[in-house]
């Protein structure tokens, strides 16, 4: 490079600092490259300046915290969970484009703004949509110093920190399963879906190791066993790793919606009598709809009749390890050969926390590994066995264990023994309150865990002798638009074919926030207030 | 729920409040069950406490932030890029037991100095150790405010403003690979393995559709193609996809690391004749190890030729699309039938930011969708059109959206063709520098994107007529321990064996921070006083 085109590129880097006024990461630096303004005082030097995005964007969230989340009472605020508006409305109040020249802090912090606005605040003490709910101090707190951190969970090379961390949150909720410490291994994966994937995988590996190398080609067919209510990722999972979902097998649920051990039987016997292998079993622990728990004890004494790995699809109900109380609900963990488990769900760690455990250690590394030798080198100089990459299907992996950690370590176990305890106890207290309305009917008369779900009857319907399912089904989006237009509370509706149910909603309980005795009694009354006028 | 027991439990949650001394997420409330504290100013009411975790981590980051990354001069400055310390050590300096009371805020903040303490300082100038590096105040801001609305990007319903930005950004970023608006499909995905996987998945389903009920089982060998210098996940992902390791086919290179389209074109009939099908070839846009770009027209038309699916892995390579001086390193991408393009990549947006894009709109959501009654309801009070979810392998989906869109508009398009075309300046600088001196010897006589690989000859092994390949294969290990032990600079080491290379350096350019001319003087410098003494 000439010394002309040295120069030149000295001067348009300059420019680019100067033009945009953006110095590096909004540093108040005095050098000459990265700073311009003349009003920065000797004490701010590396202070991130006052009018950057980031601390704009701090503040907005830390001072206004109302904004998100609200733990009062609703009754003492006039905060909205919700400003709803429709998708082409929403498109033409925010503006997307990129443009040539970019956007000036001023306008930036605008759309942060809003961008709030318009968000659904998941932290409102009634949002009860999803699966997930609000976040604490602790979790945002690890969320936003791994982000500023910005690595890669592959190597302790480049995660050191983190990487020690997600070996001790793997060790700590494997030991509650009730696996031995030294036979614990996991990984952190993006969700649950594919945390349910990484089970299915490893005990295809398991029964057929050949696999790795030649495919399933030359091999019987490979069958799943899920409940009729089991997540729909065990069919997204069979596409993918090239089964299909006809290689699903859906079990019979009872009533409660709880896998029936006999029916599991049955299905094995006639797949075994078809000439297909069954290979992995996966019993949930936290239906998605009717959050019920299939009996783990049982269907893992058929499992080890038939040699068939058992993986337990936790990613809802696998907090409730964390109550000595309420674990039973999860009898018979200790005898999967795997788990998925969400910590963003009932524990409130950001999106996403969700960890794949096995008790068969050295397996993943295994069946997944293939030693790169560009980023898990031999001639460390440090012991490599500490890596965690390569076991993982994928190569960069975002780091969820600091988060993880300081949500469960903050607490502590006595704390988080509550918060799980309250879950059951508002489940209760829902349940109670809804069987005594007479415009309510509950779905099912008791719920094990962190879900109730129940039907609203509009007045004239329930003056009927034979309520119209048909009708019925409408009632649910009639409620759930007028709730989103109130922005009052958000609830989920949804049918459940499998039972021939018509659309019901599904009251979704969460440890965080923790949810109050005035808090269930909100929701019934506003369900009311909203579904009162309804013309069915 | 009797009275008792209703009293029982508002006691019981009130304790949780007053002992812990932690209110909802810190929030300053004057109501009783959620402040103890009584120094609350009015005016403080609805802010987040000065005394909360997440002030303190966002005081810690935003005040101090010369101690994750510093663009100044590193001349000017003690900051060390990492404090390293083996892991057995490591683990005894940061206690991570999740004891049963907790930590307090201040335990909880020496906690997270610690976290910062001993991790990568990746923002740091001198980190070039991964295809990622640093992150910007735009970026960082949109990753925090991601976290603290802690939301799925499964549905319109819950993200609104995410669904939007996604759209949007799939669109900009399929439009820079020259496709018309109206076919642009793609999904954020959790990096760039499983971006690639979409792309395999998306290719079998395209040649058989069947494959999503049945499975492969009944089909003849399915067989992946990529170059020798293709990432790993291709692999992975064939396993995964009950492929195995064996159905894919590594197209021999050239000198500078590109796949030689004659070689694929005898690699497709070799495997033809085999009675095999290829379904999909892979073409690299910026390799891992040598940054080397594959011709993609002329691999494409080989594809057009036999009618297979043109997968381009842009993951490293598809930021210099931003560039409109640059964007011919991928000429003929527009040829392509998907993209995985990683924004966290060269672009610099918070880990993880991978697009999986695709120019067969409808494709995605028919090869995954499975219609979940309970998340993707056909009643809903808008149109579901909007809802992403189906299309995605997972269920929750984390948000990488917002950061995405605030790193591109942010800064707009002149300053992003800046910033790629500086990644080329700096990469002819250091080439042209590292040419001229006697102990560095280059890999290549240059290098096109983003990466220079390099290796350091130890003064004795200089004067050698001929240069052991083991004795060189052990400089880079030793020279990198020195690294991390002075905290002076990161660059990765390995070696390349499909072309017999011993160990060497790879020095990855990234946009963000942009590096400079003192930069790339400081890396020949530095390893120069690093490795002179070497005992080789």
């Amino acid at each position: 490079m000439s010394h002309t085109q040295e120069t030149e590129k000295i001067s348009w880097l300059a420019d680019l600092y100067q033009r945009t006024n953006k110095n590096w990461f909004g540093l108040n630096h005095s050098s000459e490259a990265s700073s311009t303004s003349n009003n920065v005082s000797e004490s701010k030097k590396d202070n991130v300046a006052d009018d950057t995005l980031i601390r704009k964007v701090a503040e907005m969230i830390l001072d206004e915290f109302h904004l998100i989340g609200d733990s009062d009472n609703v009754k003492n605020t006039n905060t909205k969970l919700v400003n709803f508006t429709q998708p082409a409305d929403l498109e033409k109040i925010l503006k997307l484009e990129i443009t040539k020249d970019g956007l000036t802090i001023k306008q930036l912090e605008d759309f942060c703004r809003q961008v709030i606005k318009y968000s659904v605040k998941t932290t409102h003490p009634h949002f009860y949509n999803q699966l997930y709910g609000g976040v604490d101090q602790f979790g945002v707190a690890g969320a936003w110093l791994t982000d500023a951190l910005n690595t890669s969970q592959a190597t302790y090379e480049i995660a050191p920190v983190f990487t020690l961390l997600e070996r001790k949150i793997i060790e700590y909720c494997g030991s509650k399963c009730g696996w031995d410490l030294d036979k614990i291994d996991g990984i952190f994966s993006p969700g649950g879906s594919i945390s349910n994937m990484y089970g299915m995988i490893l005990a295809r590996y398991n029964k057929f190791s050949d696999t790795k190398e030649n495919g399933v080609r030359g091999l019987p067919r490979l069958v799943a066993f899920g409940s009729d209510s089991s997540h729909y990722s065990l069919s997204k999972s069979s596409i993918w790793m090239g089964h299909g979902t006809n290689s699903v097998v859906k079990v019979k649920t009872d009533d409660r919606g709880k896998m029936i051990p006999s029916e599991l039987e049955k299905e094995i016997e006639n797949t075994i009598k078809d000439g297909a292998v069954p290979f992995v079993v996966i019993a949930t622990a936290g239906t998605t709809v009717l959050g019920a728990f299939d009996p783990i004890r049982e269907v893992a004494a058929i499992c080890a009749k038939y040699n068939i790995w058992l993986h337990v699809d936790a990613a809802l109900g696998g907090t409730f390890l964390l109550s000595l109380k309420h674990r039973t609900l999860l009898d018979g963990i200790e005898l999967a050969d795997s788990v998925a488990w969400n910590l963003h769900k009932l524990a409130g760690a950001p999106l996403q926390c969700s960890l794949f455990l096995t008790r068969h250690c050295q397996l993943l590394q295994h069946c997944n590994s293939l030693n790169a030798e560009y980023i898990f080198q031999s001639d460390k100089y440090y012991d490599a066995d500490y890596d965690l990459g390569d076991k993982s299907i994928q190569c960069g992996r975002k780091v969820d264990s600091l988060k993880a950690w300081l949500t469960l370590a903050s607490r502590g176990e006595d704390e988080w023994e509550h918060l799980v305890d309250n879950i059951i106890q508002m489940n209760r207290y829902i349940t109670d309150k809804l069987a005594h309305r007479p415009n309510f009917k509950l779905v099912l008369p008791q719920f094990e865990g962190s879900t109730v779900s129940f039907w609203y009857i509009p007045e004239k319907l329930r003056n009927q002798t034979h309520i119209d399912p048909a009708t019925l089904h409408k009632v649910c989006p009639a409620i759930k638009s007028r709730m989103m237009s109130s922005g009052s509370l958000m609830i989920g509706y949804q049918p459940l074919t499998c039972k021939n149910l018509p659309n019901f909603f599904r009251l979704s309980l969460t440890c965080i926030p923790p949810a109050t005795m005035e808090d269930m009694d909100f929701i019934v009354d506003e369900i009311e207030r909203l579904g009162k006028d309804l013309e069915f």
